[in-house]
């Protein structure tokens, strides 16, 4: 039986925050989201996407950086692999993405650990399960969340359309009709973690 | 990164089960219970409990032993520490003393795996939580869930009051009004692995 694994939190005064270009959504509409979804999957297949979950610590509590789009709607950085892609390839590719500097110096040393869930999507709707539903054989999309191990100090550059929040676990905790069901469960996926809150 | 962790699981029909004298409730009330976890916490401490996740399989989805009392209230095997005990020993005691046959023959070979969530009791409620939350510096009960691996084939010994149920993760997903906090988020707990399904 292996001890509790450890992550180290930073406080977020150690971070930094930038602007960059706008990252504008493709899609404008829940619709047009599972539209395209659709034409993918007969292009490439099943989707396979990644998501980091980046922690850091306010008041000896794990926060969890969410991006918010608009007033209300909050997602983990990430995105969809291209065809063969390795998942922590993939995953870092798309933090820089979001959340990177526009020049090298200004990336982060995004260092992709734990995976701590997969989520599946069955049919071309919003619904996904924490399991491959019984008699579904070809599933649209499969998500992946991975901890993303922080260093000390970062820069984030964020996107001028988007907002970056630090959430306290208590906040995402039970907190499905805020958070919808893949987020507001990442409080018990991280339970079995130690946190070595580090006082900056 | 490390793969997916991959979890054997065999046919619920390569069990067998028998009954065995009734193990009653220590408590017939929440009330009792609330009281005589704070004796206890006066004796010794904190209190930390452990139970164990065994998975089988039906029709190729991954199910849950879980033990039910009277016809509603269902629960996990396993139970309290004693001071100063070994997680993966207390466990193996728990789930022989809940489920083991009468002699050391028939007790299975119980191989505790992996911790997959940690659950903290702040004060001496029923309410427990997946972190210790903010600002509690002496939570009253730490319980930890542990997968057990199965072999191939086991007996279980069942006490004469209980029922053992295997229960599909699909039935526990979003059913806290069945299940409770802790049991119907097992699925999402357990989506990080690989289940290789064993058909006998």
């Amino acid at each position: 039986m292996a001890m509790s694994q450890v992550v180290n939190t930073y406080p977020l005064s150690n971070y930094s925050f930038g602007t960059k270009e706008p990252k504008l959504e493709k899609d404008t509409s829940v619709a047009d989201r599972l539209a395209r979804m659709k034409i993918n999957y007969m292009k490439e297949g099943m989707r396979t996407s990644v998501e980091g979950i980046l922690l850091v610590q306010e008041h000896n509590h794990p926060h969890i950086l969410l991006l918010q789009i608009g007033n209300t709607f909050c997602k983990l950085p990430g995105g969809r692999l291209k065809p063969g892609e390795n998942e922590a390839d993939g995953l870092k590719r798309k933090l820089t993405s979001k959340l990177g500097g526009n020049s090298a110096a200004l990336v982060p040393d995004w260092t992709v650990g734990e995976c701590v869930a997969t989520w599946w999507r069955p049919n071309f709707e919003t619904m996904m399960y924490p399991y491959c539903p019984p008699h579904i054989t070809k599933p649209k999309e499969c998500k992946r969340l991975y901890i993303v191990h922080l260093s000390e100090k970062e820069y984030f550059a964020v996107p001028k359309n988007l907002k970056l929040l630090a959430v306290p676990l208590f906040e995402l905790y039970d907190n499905v009709q805020r958070y919808g069901p893949v987020i507001s469960t990442i409080p018990q996926q991280l339970s079995r973690f130690h946190f070595n809150m580090i006082s900056s």
